[in-house]
This record gives structure tokens, C-alpha cells and sequence, in this order.
């Protein structure tokens, strides 16, 4: 018996110096996503985020990411996660806007906030607590998980110099961009990924949007429409990160720490990684393609786009209340933020152009 | 025999769950910081640091956090952290020029890039090599640790309408800013933090910068200069987290890739907390006091800071070769990267001007 005891102390004491909660966290999540596993920076938040949930619990907590290649269900992602078919999901919130409209204002709006802007509203704004709100309905929480910046306002192939130029476009443009658009006499329509380039190309259609010239280039719009608008309609597309409640609620308390502050690390790395991205592309777009023509839309276009976005934000804010409780929340904060950005850093822009 | 066997087998099967390295690792840092524990944001992220390290790792991985009033020595952070006094500290590169005038480069200069421009180049840009490269001379790994955004250009109680009169003016400005304008004619003065208002209000120095209306506002500097110049001299500073070499490689591999992505998540946060505090502080400093006018400095003075910097610049570039690859890197960047922030989120702010 003085063996037993001898070989029960000396094992005792070393499974005594590990909590007990440290010892059974072996945990298997699957995530799925929006984008497929090549498109990057859209994919890069949630395979960054298992790679370094991995490493920072030892391998103990391991999170597979599924592409759209895999679940062939890219805007599914939100029932998914709440059916708990995945513990987790990468996507944007503004796909959902069929389950509630409260969703789609979350992503970003037209002449709505800058990324900074936004992160500000919804770190230290009140963005925070509304996001939860708007998302307690699935029983899911949605985290922010990636910034584009801003968008380009796309690709045409003849220039826009009056409303009247707008009227019978054929314009592939999702999103309240679209909305906004088509109450303009756009003609808007949805085309798959593929064939966007085939259809530019051959005149199927005029014009269309895409993101910038970081994921821009390697669809080679540049090669067919020259004239390349600046953006007004997607200021700052936030991504997000879509958890299960109940399953997060199951974690033990480290890895909740771990995935919340993983998701923090990679939203914010896809901002810089996009406009890396962008740097590059257009540099290298401007160069090989010299006839490119930057343009911002005439005054009185944009005039025209802004009063049919507030109608369209203000018919919905009378339709739901929880839209109209982030719209106001959210409009507010940019009245402030926005006179900071003047005299901050879009002024530090406009000074550093003076003396070049 | 057979009761031994027995219990050796269970408790070294629960013994085996848990991997060898996860059951020793209590590890107990200390961190010093350049700023009192009370100067938010700056001193945020470390305090956050602190606190998510150790969630992160159930407990067993702290970092107590030594604000400048328990160590006495602001500037003294890389020396400690290089004697191993403190394995980790939170400071700002550019506080360490003498030592080695390429660490200056590091955290902002005039006329430089924005913080998306220049976490850009940190991260996808080559900077977080040519980063390490400066501080393996001193042992010490040097990671990104907050950024403030643009900095006001600083409180003066008379309008600054020509070189002229800058000639003789007194002002409080340090770092390369300060060289510029003592270039310039300024009487460049140091004085503390605590003597700065009265010293304002009483004349002694007729102009002051600190840092933007989220911290310029608890000093009270806009009751007694109403000028609020815009910045062209630190438009992007970013404070640093520093850690031994030594002990970093002591630690875990789990605590290493906690400690580097909670270092990632808190620099990200300080950007949007100083911007909400500087939202809020501005929107009610206009309120409060309606006579603060916001004042660009007029062209011809900007262009003679621009060229002042620029030969300053130079000097250093040609004295110190690791200075030159830094300062080259960041030019050559800075110049693509801009043509993409005019055309994105620069255009997209004129464009919403346009439409108020």
C-alpha cells in the first residue's frame, strides 16, 4: 500500500499544479465563410484567426475554416451559425438585411462614417451594445472582423456628366448603392463573379462596382471600362465575425478571452492588408494603364444620390424601430466625428498638398 | 501490484491530457511606462495589456504595469527594459534619438504618413523588419503600440501670418517639429507639463503644442490661446511596446503568441479611443468656447517647414546609414501609399462636403 500511495502522491501533485479547467479544453470549432479560401483579404481574418487561436492555446483550441467552395451556402452563413451547424461564421452583416433591416446599417451606408469613424462608434459610441441588440434576435454575437476602407464607385465605360446620363445604365451595383441607383433610372442588375468581366467587356452592361484596386486588378476591369469613379456608397464595409451564443457561453473563460481579442487582432490587420493591397494595385494599374481616368461624380449627381439615401434610411427608420434607434445612434456620433476628421486628418491630406 | 497499476493508470491518463508545458507555466512580468498610470490613452494600452495577458491565459501569465510615477523615469524605458530591469515597457521610439538617431524615424515625422499608411508599411510594407533591425541593437523587440492620428499643431494666442512671425516667438515644441521651427526663428523652449498653462496664460511662452483636443482639453489651454493650429508635424505617432529579447524567448510558445496578438488588439484600440476622446472633446470645446478658430498655417510657411524638414531629414540620412534605409523605405512608400488615400478616403470626405 505504501506504493500505491507513493505513486498516487507523485502523480497527485503534478496533475495538481494544472487547474482542472486547464486540463479538459480540448476544443473543436468549425467556422464558415462567406468568401472562398483564395479570396483575400475577405478570407484572411478567419484564417488568420485559426492560426493564432491555435498557437495562443497550445493547439488545445482549433477552429477549421470552411469556404464557400466547401458549404456552397456563401449567404447562409448567419443560419448556419445560429442552427449551430458552426460554432462560428465570417461574413457581413449587411447580407442579412432579409432577416431584419436592422442588419443592413451595420455594415456601412452610403456617405455614412469613415472606418475610423466607425470603429470609434462602435467601440466608444454606443456601436457596441446597438450591434448586440440587433443580433440577440439570432441568438448569435457579431463582432467586427475586417475593414475594406473605402470602396471605388467602379468601373464605366463612358463618363457621368449629368443625372440624365444615369437614366437606362446597366449597372451591376449591390447593396442601398443599388437601391439608390436604380431610384435614379439605373438600370441595376446581378451578375455572378465569373462572368462580370465578359459582360463589361462585350456591353451586357455599362458599368459596375467591385471593391478597390487591390481585389480590382485581378478581375481586370482596367482593361475595359477606363473611367474609374471614387467612392461614395461603401465608405468603410465592415466585415464581421458571427458566435453562436451558446457555444461561446461553453468555453471556458481563457479561450472566450482568446477568441474575443484574436478577433480584434485580425479585423484590424485586414484593414491594412486591403490597403496594401490597394497601394500596390494601383500603382502598378496606373502605370500599365495610363489612360485610366480617376473621376468623382458631378456635384449634382452626388447632390441627387444623397437626398434619394436619406429618403431611402428615413422610409426605413419609419418601417422599424431598431433600425431607427442604430440609424440615429450612428448619424449622430458621424456629426461629431466627422468635424474632428476635417481638421485632423483630411486636413493634414490637404496640407501636405499644398507643399508638394 | 494490480491496485498500483490501477491507479498509476488513472491518474497518469489524466495526467496525459494535459500537455507538459501548460502545467509549469506561472510567469510574472513587470512592464514600465513612460506615462503617469492616470494619462489615458496613452497609458491604455498597457493597462489593457495587463488585463487581457492575463484572461488570456487563465491566470497564469501577468504583467503588473509601473506608470512613471512608481519608477521615476519617463525616459528611461528602453534602458530597463534592455537591463532586464523590466522585461516589457510602453514608451515612444522617438524619445530614444539619442541613442540611436534611427529609432526617431520610428514613431512619426513631419509631413509624413498617416497611421493606415503607416501601419501599411509596418505590416505589409517591409517596416517590421527594418523596425526589428534598429532595436536588435539593443536586444530589445520593438512592436507597434497605439497611434494617436493626426496631432493638432498646437495652441497660439497670436495668428501666424507669415514667416515673420514666427521670428522670436517662444513656443513650447519638442522633437523634430521643434528642430524645424527652431530652423525657423522659434525660440524653442522645454518646459513640464504642469507649468504649461500658467506659463501660456502669463506669456512666458506664446504658443504650445500637445497633442489634440482629447488631451489638450484636461490642460485647458483653449481658455487662454485661442488659436488651434492644424497639424503638419506629427501626423501619425505611434507609441511602442518594447520586450527582452531574452525573456521573450523564455516564455512559452502559447504566452509568446498571446502576448504578440494582445499587443495587436490594444495598439488598434488606442487609434479609436484617442479619436472618441478627441470627437468629444472637440464638439464640446466649441460649444464651450465659440472663439477658438481653427487656422491652417498659410502656404508659404508650410512650404518652408516642408523644405526645412526635408533638409533635415537629409542630414541625418547622410549621417547614419541605418537612419537612411528607414527614412528611404518610408519615403518610397509614404509616395505610393498617398496616391491611393487621395483617391480613397481624401476624395471621399471632399465628396461629402459637396452634399452637406
Amino acid at each position: 500500500m505504501k506504493k500505491v500511495m507513493k505513486i498516487a502522491m507523485i502523480l497527485g501533485v503534478s496533475a495538481l499544479l494544472v487547474t482542472p479547467a486547464l486540463a479538459e479544453k480540448k476544443v473543436r470549432w468549425k467556422l464558415a465563410m462567406t468568401w472562398p479560401s483564395t479570396l483575400t483579404p475577405l478570407a484572411s481574418p478567419p484564417l488568420k484567426i485559426a492560426k493564432i487561436v491555435e498557437e495562443m492555446s497550445g493547439g488545445n483550441f482549433t477552429i477549421k475554416v470552411h469556404g464557400k467552395e466547401k458549404h456552397k451556402a456563401a449567404l447562409g452563413i448567419l443560419d448556419m451559425v445560429k442552427n449551430k451547424q458552426y460554432q462560428m461564421g465570417h461574413s457581413s452583416s449587411y447580407y442579412y438585411k432579409g432577416k431584419s433591416i436592422s442588419t443592413a446599417i451595420l455594415t456601412t451606408t452610403p456617405f455614412g462614417m469613415t472606418s475610423t469613424e466607425q470603429y470609434s462608434w462602435y467601440y466608444y459610441g454606443g456601436g457596441e451594445a446597438l450591434t448586440k441588440k440587433v443580433y440577440d434576435q439570432f441568438k448569435v454575437d457579431c463582432y467586427p472582423g475586417g475593414n475594406t476602407g473605402v470602396q471605388m464607385g467602379g468601373w464605366f465605360k463612358k463618363e457621368i456628366n449629368s443625372l440624365d446620363d444615369l437614366k437606362g445604365l446597366k449597372m451591376r451595383i449591390p447593396g442601398m448603392a443599388g437601391e439608390v441607383f436604380a431610384k435614379l433610372g439605373v438600370s441595376v442588375t446581378n451578375i455572378p463573379a465569373g462572368e462580370l468581366y465578359t459582360s463589361l467587356d462585350r456591353g451586357t452592361i455599362d458599368a459596375l462596382e467591385w471593391i478597390g484596386p487591390g481585389m480590382d486588378i485581378k478581375m481586370g476591369f482596367h482593361k475595359v471600362a477606363p473611367y474609374y469613379y471614387t467612392g461614395w456608397h461603401e465608405p468603410a464595409s465592415e466585415m464581421h465575425f458571427f458566435v453562436n451564443q451558446k457555444a461561446f457561453k461553453k468555453l471556458p473563460a481563457e479561450y472566450q478571452a482568446i477568441l474575443k481579442i484574436a478577433m480584434r487582432a485580425v479585423a484590424a490587420d485586414m484593414m491594412y492588408e486591403n490597403f496594401a493591397a490597394s497601394t500596390e494595385a494601383w500603382a502598378k494599374m496606373k502605370t500599365e494603364y495610363p489612360n485610366i481616368k480617376v473621376k468623382t461624380f458631378p456635384k449634382n449627381v452626388l447632390k441627387e444620390m444623397k437626398k434619394t439615401t436619406d429618403d431611402l434610411m428615413n422610409a426605413y427608420a419609419k418601417e422599424d424601430a431598431l433600425f431607427n434607434e442604430v440609424y440615429t445612434s450612428r448619424k449622430n456620433y458621424m456629426k461629431k466625428a466627422r468635424e474632428w476628421t476635417q481638421i485632423s486628418e483630411f486636413d493634414y491630406i490637404k496640407t501636405s498638398q499644398m507643399v508638394e
